[in-house]
């Protein structure tokens, strides 16, 4: 995607005289009031890296595992160096599924390599799990496309087609390209008049900060609005379709995404406009039928609810309190939207109603 | 209702040897982190009072209206003195239907009275309104209170009763009791064990910061939740009714109030919670039939959105800004809510279903 007019990815190593040496991010801490890239070059900082959510989003949180793997074996590649420094990244982020995934990978790889040897072919095999992510979510891309081409194609007279989106399911979140929002980087690629209705999403806003700030770099028009006027604009004609990324996928195609997915979904079924989901193929959980009944689900801190933080007036990023002192808060993450709800799951295979999604196991 | 133990209204006249000679009110801009009482002791102060929102809500918007009038006259009460009173108010909230309702009762009530004794006669209508106001408020929330034990009556083994409400239709809205908020106060009062879920409501934030607080300041259990997570707590069966109030109902039973009523009316219906709107009857509009197509939305400023308002850790009520600067963001104030998603319209009058209320006309 590109910043500034300059392409990127959410990670890439650098190289001195062919040599892989360090490995660059982009601080997503500081977003959206600063881009700042921060070049990393031991294991330590990799496992800091992931542990302050420097970088987040599943996909994306792999990619950084594999390439901490590799700056370990930069210094010590035997095989204790190689199975503590996996140790020291799963312990980083315990629950994200794609960390012990990358994880294992790399382990694999890696094992059967003589000691010196392991440090460049860990770059290789890194690189390579951040070309596949690139791949699919391309194909994701794809798919979509032409979904919204077909929207399009009914439109009476030319004008923007307006996409709404929840959460932050967008490149930040992977290597490149996203999930929900690959289809829009694709359109707008296209030279399709998209514009982008930016749900905030509270409580930890990432989509009044990542992806409206995302969206902007690239150049996509987009508006931010409350997680409570989505339903007012379906309701209204100016929402043409919605598309999410999920957490998680049911076999009978239930979808668990950030909380407030259900209540969009809704509003979407309500006002016929077209809900579509967007994952990698590995998202979809085949060992789980009810969505709502049997997926678990994570309740984070309060404080996520009575403090936000933003950027004061004197250009600081500040924390200010929101509710009363001896208020309780809840915080549950995600919700679970039936798939009753959902117009089709896009995958980097094709475009599946959520009821046949098991023909496709 | 209580505060710290004290019976408060949030507006009342001061008394000096029989002569009233101020009216004091709760400075709602402070809260929830601050409780301040202001006293206003001439028609300039009142009118800033309601320009700068230390007194907002229909209802209570209504009584400070004729409580100003009050004030203007301690110093001047001539035809001209009066008139000139009112417009001055008229023009502090424009769109405020009860600011002009209270007004046109106050000169109607004053200008066949002689202007020495315009005074007495202004802070009697005025006390007046405000006792109306109180006996509204109190009938809903025995009608309400009737609701409330009807579904306790239907519970298998003791528990509290979770009610969800959304912005704030509370005490601080009216001059005492609230509307929404009133069959919670009476339940409580009752001796019920309630505890409400109070959507923070944003982007203004009434629920998180003016209805967590009264609640606090009375005593009654509750939880904020962002406004995403109500969804989820009624598919786990945590909601047990929905109570809010509303800007307008029309004829047909739409319900016009607060953004994101509509979502919650939504998941409300699809997970078999009844849904009720608490309103005094004035706020039924005859003249609508379709609220979706013909109520007109108030947009309100973006900076709404794009920036919030809280206290920071140095004590100080401070505002951060949440979007990326370039990025553009759209605040309806309010949706609207099909009649068929509506369990019940409560009034003091008594309980009615959405379309059956032109019956009541």
């Amino acid at each position: 995607m590109r910043i500034q007019g300059k392409q990127y990815r959410t990670i890439w190593p650098n190289y001195q005289a062919d040599k892989a040496v360090s490995v660059s991010i982009i601080d997503q801490t500081r977003l959206p009031h600063a881009f700042e890239v921060v070049t990393l070059t031991n294991l330590a900082e990799m496992v800091a890296a992931i542990k302050t959510m420097q970088v987040r989003g599943a996909p994306l949180i792999g990619a950084s595992a594999a390439y901490g793997v590799a700056l370990a074996l930069l210094s010590k590649s035997e095989d204790s160096d190689l199975l503590s420094a996996i140790d020291s990244l799963k312990a980083s982020r315990p629950t994200a599924v794609n960390l012990a995934w990358a994880l294992a990978r790399m382990r694999d790889c890696l094992m059967p390599v003589r000691p010196e040897q392991r440090a460049a072919r860990a770059f290789e095999e890194a690189a390579k799990i951040c070309d596949e992510d690139v791949v699919i979510n391309q194909q994701i891309g794809i798919h979509g496309l032409h979904l919204i081409k077909e929207k399009i194609a009914t439109f009476q007279q030319a004008r923007p087609i307006n996409i709404l989106t929840h959460c932050n399911a967008g490149w930040l979140a992977t290597v490149d390209n996203g999930t929900a929002l690959a289809p829009i980087y694709a359109a707008h690629d296209a030279g399709l008049d998209v514009h982008v209705w930016v749900d905030e999403t509270r409580p930890r806003n990432q989509g009044a900060s990542l992806t409206a700030w995302e969206l902007g770099a690239h150049g996509v028009p987009h508006t931010v609005i409350c997680d409570n006027a989505g339903g007012h604009f379906m309701q209204h004609g100016e929402v043409d379709m919605a598309i999410v990324g999920a957490d998680r996928v049911t076999a009978s195609g239930d979808v668990c995404n950030k909380i407030g997915t259900y209540l969009k979904a809704l509003a979407a079924y309500d006002n016929q406009v077209p809900f579509y989901v967007a994952v990698p193929s590995p998202t979809i959980d085949w060992d789980v039928k009810d969505g709502v009944k049997e997926i678990p689900i994570e309740h984070r801190s309060a404080e996520e609810v009575t403090h936000i933080q933003g950027i004061s007036s004197d250009g600081k990023i500040s924390t200010v309190l929101l509710t009363p002192v001896a208020s309780n808060a809840k915080n549950p993450a995600f919700d679970v939207t039936p798939a009753r709800l959902v117009g089709g799951i896009i995958t980097q295979m094709g475009i599946f109603q959520p009821n046949k999604l098991s023909n496709q196991q």
